[in-house]
């Protein structure tokens, strides 16, 4: 792609970098900003720098926060003994959206996956270990997509955390293998919330 | 959709308004700048605002530019009596791409579209039939795509320079009629300009 702009040429390429934005989109959406006022250019940019710049995230759950704890964290009437293992915002966000879990999160910030070079110290398990022996803990949900990042990601967790005999469980698979969590309906997901087995059963499946 | 940060919210709501892009996808956008280097959405976050502030319209066909003139209008190599009129920037970088044509460019900036609120006078129009005015121009290649709109704004174009007895023609519909004109291969493009067509001619199909 030939460019008569360095300007236009580096938007494009930055642009181009994101997930899913190939170099034309990237220019049809240059092109769009090119045609919006200035200030709301200015508003984009300064919004993108400023969340990357400044947001925070859970010291407790590791979900994003203006906060040093998160509104769920520090919601005192969210059963801090029940906690949902998940992997992303996203899925805390589709979760909270059903209103039927009134328990506390974990976000591990990713799966277990050895072809993206993400192993288990990529991710925050550890802090998650540490809060079961520390007694806090009552039951582990699994809230994993059913993946095999996300299978071998909720054993590698089992495993660390078997010994201290806590009840753990996965969400009803009501939603269908290999499918995100997040575009899950709110009934299903809801559901699968509310029926959620425990995790030892889901291994002899 | 709910936010546990306002920062991220602010950052989703923005990228949300760009076309294509709903808050699901800008949630996903914004969640992956998160894991890049801060420098890296410094850079996209300065590259969009500079684009925006900075960059010029060449002043004799308004094509972005980094100048006043553009690259193509100030070329002495290429033939200025001949002049290919296009809709915006990305279909002078589809017909530059093919090697095939070596006049000038005129660039309107969008088709006339009374369904969009676009009038002739939201158009770069008139610096147009100044241009024929002035009789530098022998010859007007319309290469906008063949959509109403595009068709329409061909013929507004045609009959404010019908006077001045210039001919006129239009690209080689080898394109599918309605594709855009971006998305044609280079052959096809190529050759479409190569076979142009007198403007009456292509009226009375
Ligand atoms: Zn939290
Ligand atoms: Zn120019």
């Amino acid at each position: 792609m030939e460019f008569s702009s360095k300007l236009l040429e580096r938007a494009v390429n930055e642009m181009s970098q994101l997930p899913g934005i190939g170099k034309r989109t990237a220019l049809r959406l240059v092109l769009h900003m090119l045609k919006q006022p200035k200030e709301q250019i200015t508003m984009l940019a300064e919004a993108l720098q400023s969340m990357r710049n400044d947001i925070k995230f859970c010291k407790s759950c590791n979900n994003i926060s203006d906060e040093e704890l998160c509104e769920i964290c520090s919601n005192p009437n969210r059963d801090e003994s029940v906690v949902c293992v998940v992997e992303d915002i996203r899925d805390v966000m589709a979760i909270e959206n059903t209103s039927s879990f009134k328990g506390l999160y974990h976000v591990l910030g990713g799966k277990i996956s050895p072809m993206d070079g993400i192993g288990p110290h990529d991710l925050n398990i550890q802090p998650l270990v540490k809060k079961v022996e520390e007694g806090k803990i009552k039951e582990l949900i699994f809230a994993l997509s059913s993946t095999m990042e996300g299978d071998t990601t909720n054993f590698y967790i089992y495993k660390q955390i078997q010994e201290y005999n806590i009840y753990t469980s996965t969400i009803a698979r009501g939603i269908s293998v290999g499918d995100e969590l997040e575009y899950a309906d709110e009934i299903t997901l809801g559901r699968s919330i509310v029926n959620r087995v425990p995790f030892e059963s889901s291994l002899k499946s």
